[in-house]
């Protein structure tokens, strides 16, 4: 397989879950570190979770934090794309993206094997909970859903948040991603573990496989982990086939590199056996761009 | 409870899941005394599965069957409004309704506890696949999605085939039900269970309970149970509250009535603390209504 990476439809990818630290240079040359890993494994996509650059910048609603964005490209960019092209893999990152003053993205950007910046993602959903205050930092997206080409498939990038919304995965399908990828950044507050950690957790699981299963896709989501303040990133990270079939997860409290072979000829497969795409009904799905449909 | 269904926010709700017989008169009274048995445990809404009437009627494509069909309101829906009246309990029926000469319907009617014809849904997305020739019987639904307000909840219906579209869902909420109701005939075909049952139904669960998180409603799904030609109709009928948690089940093997407590303050609690229908981008959704949105 590595020998033919661009023709073949069996597909290896990675999912970086990591432990972050203060050290923004450390975080980059551990995702840079893992890169290499994953290539040497065999991997030709690799995708990083959500501001791994970073601790989780949003736990409270601090200015000063506006000053770890940076342009795209930036330094960050240019080292993983230095990244792709030294170890001829597809690269996913996520950046904290300072885009002019007063207009910050949580952004996605897709490096080619060549290192060539082929797409970028801007965050469309934009939560705001209780240690979770990213409206008061990024500008919520106005590009919409994508899919970008790549050398090795066609992929689409959501971002965490984004994985709540049927919508978002939706148009990113219909767009002709193959793969969803969504680095995400989620976990525990500790005062809520206990009673809710299981099942917030399995209503994030079920979310990103109903996205699989409705549209026919590959979906893969690495997590951040390890405790950072108030909250314990639960790790999990995992990627689902098109039936919803968990084919590789990792656990919720280590750094670990998550692999999977991906059949994408089981897309057409899974979308002619599970013809959901073929019955839709687009002619009765106007209200979706309304707030809400009943009294008020 | 029982005192006060109307005004309670606690809502006990019965899910009929039956094995039906050749026999119409058989199946009716099946589901009459199924009524009666809920009511008197407390159920305020009973919703039957789908077209419980008849043996499943699509295994094959055959103009006979259309005899099975009636008018809305028709002996069905009399003989379910009277159980409705005589047990003061809201009851959801499924019915293969004949609307005109060549134009049937896979239709839903909502009878409330006075016996009154409230409201109907005619199924939106209707497959076909082998053993399941719907699309040779059902005229898609022209009516778009619902909400019923009775006189103890604001429900939503949906059917079987809607629940693998998460638009069905999406707008079913919108419109202000509290509670969607799926009423269903879904099964392993006899050649495919061992390979591919525990995933087959595996994946509809996830995708129920998606709906359930992504709207913040409970979702309930009475299903079909026992062989009928190729089909081993699975059962396993279901109540998912709005955090995806499954708070009640049936087996895959028995005729069962499920029953399940639901706590209607709860939908603004998840809502609230999960509060995707905030956050949706309305002003980026309007490629929901085409097609493809790809390249071709």
């Amino acid at each position: 397989m590595s020998e033919s990476p661009a023709t073949s439809r069996i597909l290896r990818m990675a999912l970086v879950q990591m432990a972050c630290s203060e050290n923004p240079a450390e975080n980059l040359s551990h995702a840079v570190q893992a890169i290499a890993t994953s290539a040497s494994a065999g991997a030709q996509i690799v995708c990083l979770q959500e501001l791994f650059a970073n601790l989780y910048p949003c736990q409270s609603e601090d200015h000063a934090r506006f000053a770890q964005a940076e342009p795209i490209p930036g330094p960050t960019t240019e080292a993983l794309a230095a990244a792709a092209r030294e170890n001829n893999v597809v690269v996913i990152g996520s950046i904290f993206e300072r885009r002019a003053a007063g207009v910050y993205h949580n952004t996605a950007v897709v490096l080619d094997r060549d290192g060539t910046l082929v797409g970028q993602y801007r965050k469309m959903h934009i939560p705001d909970d209780p240690q979770y205050y990213e409206k008061f930092y990024f500008t919520p997206g106005d590009q919409g859903f994508i899919t970008v080409t790549t050398s090795c498939a066609r992929i689409g990038v959501c971002i965490c948040w984004d994985q709540w919304f049927p919508e978002a995965a939706r148009l990113t399908a219909l767009s002709g991603a193959e793969i969803l990828f969504y680095p995400t950044a989620i976990g525990w507050l500790h005062e809520e573990k206990a009673q809710f950690g299981a099942s917030q957790r399995s209503a994030w699981q079920t979310m990103l496989k109903s996205h699989a299963i409705a549209n026919g896709v590959y979906v893969a989501a690495p997590n951040r982990v390890g405790s950072e303040g108030g909250i314990e990133f639960w790790g999990t990270s995992f990627v689902s086939d098109p039936y919803g079939e968990v084919i590789a997860t990792a656990s919720d409290q280590d750094a670990e590199i998550v692999f999977a072979d991906c059949d994408l000829d089981l897309i057409d497969v899974a979308r002619t056996h599970w013809p959901f795409l073929r019955d839709r009904r687009i002619d009765a799905y106007d209200g979706l761009t309304q707030r809400w449909l009943g009294d008020g």
